[in-house]
């Protein structure tokens, strides 16, 4: 099969968005064993897409089409295809109904003629439900060709193809099998650098690096028809890995779909113990993160935000002279911020985030200075952390994680103190 | 001018990394008036290289390839448009300087043959110097058609297109101007029609309607040779625009760098006034997105994250059983912890944020039920939003503009609640 994925939109063209879609299906049609041979973005204009999918038509087995499908007079995808193959565009009634449910929760919006178009599929086509949006995606074969309708934004597209599409075309024998191995506490480039003799002579399984803010990723792939014979592989190559530096104490975790925060939040949730949190630099980041996940009133109550030194005293009743003279930067403070947060709303555990978050400096320390305090019923300690040459942003987001890591430290062992 | 951009690697096809030079470069191009019409990603294969050069240059002026100049073998990009131009190869002297100064300097580094590769060009070609790297550009006119040879890696692509490229390319005078209207509570569908007249009709200025979770902007540009014609028409296009229906109430400020919490922040830093909260669905959200910007500790001292009710009552001082009466859901308790935010940390306003973040219902609301309390120093008020059909996340994140809506209408009332 060789696959060619076509982004139709003109902010594509004006450079006014990246299109990170054509990665994200490159890189599931890749798992499945599915090479693509082309990557195409056309504005929204007929001539030009009907020109497009003439070429894409004689070269390829798999078109996929991504964008425009919205309600609007240039969303032209569906319209131009139909064209393209002669067939008509017909109501798909699944996605007629959810279009009168959405308008009939909500009388404030005004519902015109223009939204039923995203109710339309191609005839002849399987409609592929969007769970997040109401614009339905299409599968048709034509000629031994197959076309694929999908919806531009990611929050749609994504959802569509994991749960609609990739089933669907997920046929063949040999697939690729992956592992993602989670990493914090080490760069990108340290990370490489510690693994070059076994990336050099990677083959199979190969290894693909990737830095995200704070943690890195490690993806092993190898091609097998078997899942067992790539479990094997996979396997061998994360224990060479492992067996590198302290790479095993880095990694947390497995997955794309993981994080220090899910950990935190699974372990708190099946040991059925709460957690607190006072947050200055962070402001509120630490707990809003756990509150994404369905089911996070089970582990989380509530907690603080202090970001002033006259909050931090008179909401965790703190004595105002003690944390003038200890500053509000400091190991001390941190354990008396995860105390006083753990002990006022009666949660198993208390995390204190305090520190700079830049870009100038406070009581002297440098952007990027954090201590955290994490507090048990029994025991507190605070864990200094130094996240430099960073932005604000990223400082804060990174003190997140350091706050998630100790928490599932702790809970690993058994709910003490690491 | 037509341009088309074609990345070449392989890397790109299997999702291993996002071709974020075409969105970079497109920018660039918008900039300097020139239009792109197509990008292209195709793998290291001279075959279908050349098939996509013969096609690009039937249809586009101006042909930009990126990607495979490194010296390893599977880099071919200039081979292969060597080939499909039937030119030589010849080395480019200042390239191979650099070459042989970068081997001296580092004795480690074992030079091969492969790695004189990077200094080649066509025959005919005007280098373009690579400042951060070792493999250099080209620009090449031939029968009509302009082929431009980059670098993949964007810290080498880049500043070869900012000082390089861009001046080679901008000889028109032509530039394209660009203003962004952000609006806030109408839907990218609902604007788009109350807007068909003009859009119907749009030639130039152009006008692109870009729909983000919960808000909504308007590009408006206009390509001309004297900023003061642009704006002139820019404004008279937007003047036609905030005619339409409730526009010029729902349009909430200007440009790409924007936000409510932004300009919430700004209002509050120029009043020196200061804003506390409590928070319940929301989970700390409000407060993490005001301390993102800088300077936050003059606006924010601090708050409360209350996602159980016996939090709500007991961190904001609340009576337990009203508490239960009123339900945690309603107009009432969203006053209640409003008001309390704002007396215990004694600041100028308070925002609360209870609700039904879902999937799951709450004390019988469905999930996107919101309550936005704002309460000033005189007067609270309770604001019912509705959120519905949408995830977890993004109720969350809707509700925090409302409520940063709400406190930005107050703000530009001079303090008193709308």
């Amino acid at each position: 099969m060789k696959a060619e994925l076509i982004a139709v939109g003109t902010e594509i063209l004006t450079g006014q968005i990246v299109n990170t879609n054509a990665q994200f299906l490159s890189e599931k049609f890749a798992q499945i064993g599915m090479d693509v041979f082309y990557h195409i973005a056309v504005g929204d204009n007929e001539e030009r897409l009907l020109k497009v999918l003439k070429t894409a038509s004689k070269r390829s087995d798999l078109i996929v089409l991504c964008g425009g499908l919205g309600p609007t007079e240039d969303d032209l995808t569906k319209q131009t295809l139909a064209k393209f193959l002669g067939r008509p565009l017909i109501f798909d009634p699944d996605a007629m109904d959810k279009l009168d449910r959405f308008f009939a929760s909500r009388p404030d919006y005004v519902r015109t003629s223009n939204n039923d178009r995203q109710a339309q599929i191609i005839d002849g086509s399987q409609p592929l439900p969007n769970v997040t949006g109401l614009a339905v995606g299409g599968y048709l074969d034509v000629d031994g060709v197959t076309y694929i309708v999908l919806p531009g934004p990611p929050s749609e597209l994504k959802p569509m193809v994991n749960q609609e599409l990739i089933p669907l075309l997920d046929t063949t024998g040999q697939k690729l099998y992956s592992r993602v191995l989670r990493f914090f506490g080490i760069g990108e480039s340290q990370l490489v650098t510690l693994l070059s003799d076994l990336i050099a002579k990677q083959s199979d399984p190969t290894i693909a690096p990737y830095a995200k803010t704070g943690e890195v990723t490690l993806r092993l792939s190898t091609k097998a028809r078997d899942p067992q014979k790539a479990d094997e592989k996979l396997t061998k190559l994360e224990e060479e890995i492992l067996n590198h530096g302290q790479l095993r104490n880095l990694m947390y975790g497995y997955g794309d779909d993981n994080s220090l925060a899910k950990l935190v939040f699974d372990l708190l949730s099946a040991r059925q113990e709460t957690i607190s949190a006072a947050e200055s630099l962070t402001a509120g980041l630490f707990q809003a993160t756990i509150a994404d996940f369905p089911g996070a009133s089970a582990v989380l109550e509530g907690g603080f935000v202090t970001y002033s030194p006259q909050q931090k005293a008179q909401l965790l009743q703190l004595d105002k002279e003690q944390l003038a003279r200890q500053g509000v930067v400091s190991a001390s403070t941190a354990c008396d911020m995860a105390e006083q947060a753990r002990a006022i709303v009666g949660s198993d555990y208390g995390i204190a985030l305090t520190g700079v978050a830049g870009p100038e400096h406070l009581e002297g320390h440098p952007a990027g200075t954090v201590f955290i305090g994490l507090a048990t019923r029994e025991f507190s300690k605070a864990y200094p952390v130094n996240i430099g040459g960073r932005s604000r942003q990223d400082i804060r987001h990174i003190a997140c994680l350091h706050a998630f890591n100790l928490m599932r430290q702790t809970l690993l062992n058994d709910g003490n103190l690491v």
